[in-house]
């Protein structure tokens, strides 16, 4: 071992590379042009035909006799069960919904190459039967632990060796994080970023885009799906150990989270589906009595670029369009953004970190302005030269029927104060990145907004 | 606010003053001999009467006719009820136990002050029922929340106020920490180190000590309680940006540790402790049937130094004394900690970091030498030379009757090779308090001898 040091360091270059990959606005692989005309012709050439089905004819998917939950004959995917909540806080304290457990931990991964000096991403055009729009633009590998051992039956997922038995040190980001905690049961995906030093090509349904071609596709459309938004939020950035300083250090922002965790009383009990009140279920969907919140639907699957050839399967379909947005204010120059310590059932410790509103308004209006969620006037009132980023985004088509929600970044001024309410508060983007390397931290819909917001600091 | 920065910094000078505290071996505030008369005469004073009883003879408490949980009439402070767990590892895959299950969460927490320019820690002698020895160093406040909710209609738990509404600048360490998994199901407690700017005195059942003083009294038999220790861990010493380098950089040990939560598939499903299979309940306690593992006993106390002056309760009582221990190595001059990812039934999110070896040797004798631990072997047979800390130190009194391991810190040398399972890697100890600013990494056993470690690195 003499003169061989073992102990190894940070790679210091890392953060520079990523933040030239950034800057890089036109590809180096792939110029713009190509991008948009080969995204064109994927979006032509992946046939995908949704046919809306009777929950009672979805082909290997049957409700338990014994509970009423919904749930596929391997017993894998995923299962439509109920939740009751019971808490101590908020304008509802307690009710029953369905929830989709789906208890597997998938892999969300996008695979890095230097191409001409610069880091780029493999992308991917992807059909999901709840897009509005068929295909978007995908990580690498974004395959369940069903998808990729093959449960199934269809053909290998590419490019996933790279994910599961990588070198350990070109593995950037690899962390557990939370997808919707009001339709989602526990759900967590692994996030991962890996770099590649062999030449690997891009397939036909692939190609490698820099950070800021990706930055600029983020501002299209329904166009950036849920998992690539959200991998994104991972890469190595940098982080708190930023000299920037903020309104509150990392100690106290941690305990702040640790406050925000130990003082909230919520119980959360998994029943029988046929147990969840307030919800009906017909041949057609399970739906909420008052019409709010979602409806759970059957659709049969044929699609020419899939593993599997035609499926069928339940998708959660949301009623109206999200609004999810950050206030963003700058203090002595450096950018925060107010952030909300939310409770959400499906999370796996309780409370994470959220956008300053996350709703759909219309699912609020039967509690009167007293239960509007605080803020939510400020993002509909907004001035549009204060809109730094307003974008329709949809949430994972494979799970959530033509799920969409305006993402809105907003610059407030002084009309929003330091202190605000005691469930939320300022934090800088080197932060949020910080916590990113964690599980249980930010939210699926903040991890979008961390995304955009690294276009605008 | 021109002029005036509202943007603040970590305070760069607290782990200085912390290693300050660390060095000073004799007191500034107590010295070390008024130390050792003051607690042996709070040993003298503090008279608690521990009576076992029949389960069914507890005052306040009885078992459920429909599951058979054992539970206080309140529904508050903890019930006792069934767990069964499904893995695909291990050499025994399903069983099921009864486990204690306390969703509250309490705090712990010690309040730090300059005496003489050094920060002391405010230490407790404090009794509890299942401590073999009656009292021992706790921490400033240990309260459930049933306790400083005052559920038990006791008095106030004193210097509570200085955890509820502290300074948020002065809160130095603010998280949820898991207790035994083995035991608890999803148990944590907030662990908290506050320093106090006001002059606050130690009442009679209080000292000041310096961390020094606190690392020379671990070494000490069952003097320190679990309670004093998970909080010491959780210390603001130096952390993993230290500039010494590692086997493996922090990005690599949070990828082995994702890939660990993300590859073993366990479900825990909590059942009725009726149906708890192997476990049988006599009058006296719910038991093994092989007499393995442990025993639920009830208690009656009386105690003329606690909130309430008398009260019964049920305790969990180990059966053996446990092996708690880090085999530990030098490379390039840097101590590493072999640590184990490690799957306990009640921890949130299944795998946390424990010692190299944790168990209780008798309860895997039934499983022949394949079924033994790894590195048990080393752990016993490990020459005196090579015990950098020996000591028999006790679980939380409270809950645990006569709870003890062995707590061992071996230096080991090139027999254990850089690479051993894949279950297991050699951390440092700045690389592991990095970690215990978070929820969900290092188990409770594993805090212990982070403590320890710090008094020999």
């Amino acid at each position: 071992m003499s003169g061989v040091t073992l102990l190894r360091h940070l790679d210091a270059g890392l953060p520079a590379r990523v933040a030239e990959s950034q800057q890089a606005v036109d590809g180096v692989a792939t110029s713009n042009a190509e991008f948009h005309e080969w995204f064109t012709e994927r979006q032509a050439q992946q046939r995908q035909d949704v046919r809306r089905v009777d929950l009672d004819a979805l082909a290997g998917w049957s409700f338990d006799p014994r509970t009423g939950d919904l749930r596929h004959h391997t017993g894998k995917f995923f299962s439509v069960e109920g939740v009751r909540v019971h808490s101590d806080f908020g304008p509802v304290t307690a009710w029953s919904q369905p929830m989709i457990n789906q208890p597997e931990i998938g892999i969300l991964g996008i695979a890095l190459r230097e191409i001409g000096g610069v880091l780029h991403c493999l992308m991917q055009a992807k059909s999901e039967p709840g897009n509005v729009n068929g295909v978007q633009l995908s990580p690498t590998v974004q395959a369940t632990r069903s998808n990729y051992t093959r449960v199934h039956r269809g053909a290998a997922v590419p490019y996933l060796e790279h994910f599961r038995e990588p070198d350990p040190r070109r593995v950037f980001a690899d962390v557990l994080q939370s997808e919707q905690g009001a339709w989602f049961y526990r759900k967590r995906n692994r996030n991962m970023v890996v770099e590649l030093e062999d030449r690997v090509d891009a397939g036909p349904d692939f190609r490698w885009l820099t950070l800021g071609q990706l930055q600029a596709l983020l501002r299209v459309d329904n166009l950036v799906n849920m998992d690539a938004r959200t991998v994104l939020s991972c890469m190595p950035f940098g982080t708190a150990d930023d000299a920037r300083g903020a309104l509150h250090t990392q100690p106290e922002i941690l305990s702040w989270i640790t406050r925000q965790q130990a003082e909230h009383e919520i119980t959360i009990e998994r029943i029988p589906l046929d147990d969840v009140e307030d919800w009906s279920r017909t041949p057609r969907a399970i739906s909420h009595r008052a019409g709010r919140y979602f409806s759970v639907i059957g659709v049969d699957v044929s699609s020419n670029s899939r593993e599997v050839a035609a499926w069928s399967q339940p998708l959660l379909a949301p009623h109206g369009i999200g609004v999810v947005a950050f206030l963003v204010r700058r203090f002595d120059g450096v950018l925060h953004a107010l952030v909300q310590a939310r409770v959400e059932p499906g999370f796996v410790d309780v409370v994470e970190l959220a956008p300053t509103v996350q709703c759909t308004p219309e699912n609020y209006e039967h509690l009167g302005s007293a239960g509007a969620p605080p803020f939510l006037d400020v993002v509909l009132g907004a001035s549009p030269d204060r809109l730094l980023f307003d974008v329709e985004l949809s949430e994972e088509g494979g799970r959530f029927f033509h799920a969409r929600s305006r993402y809105v970044v907003i610059d407030v001024g002084d009309e929003i104060p330091v202190s605000t309410r005691p469930d939320y508060r300022w934090m800088t983007l080197p932060q949020l990145t910080g916590l990113l390397q964690h599980s249980h931290y930010v939210n699926v819909q903040a991890r979008t907004l961390v995304s955009a917001l690294r276009g605008l600091s």
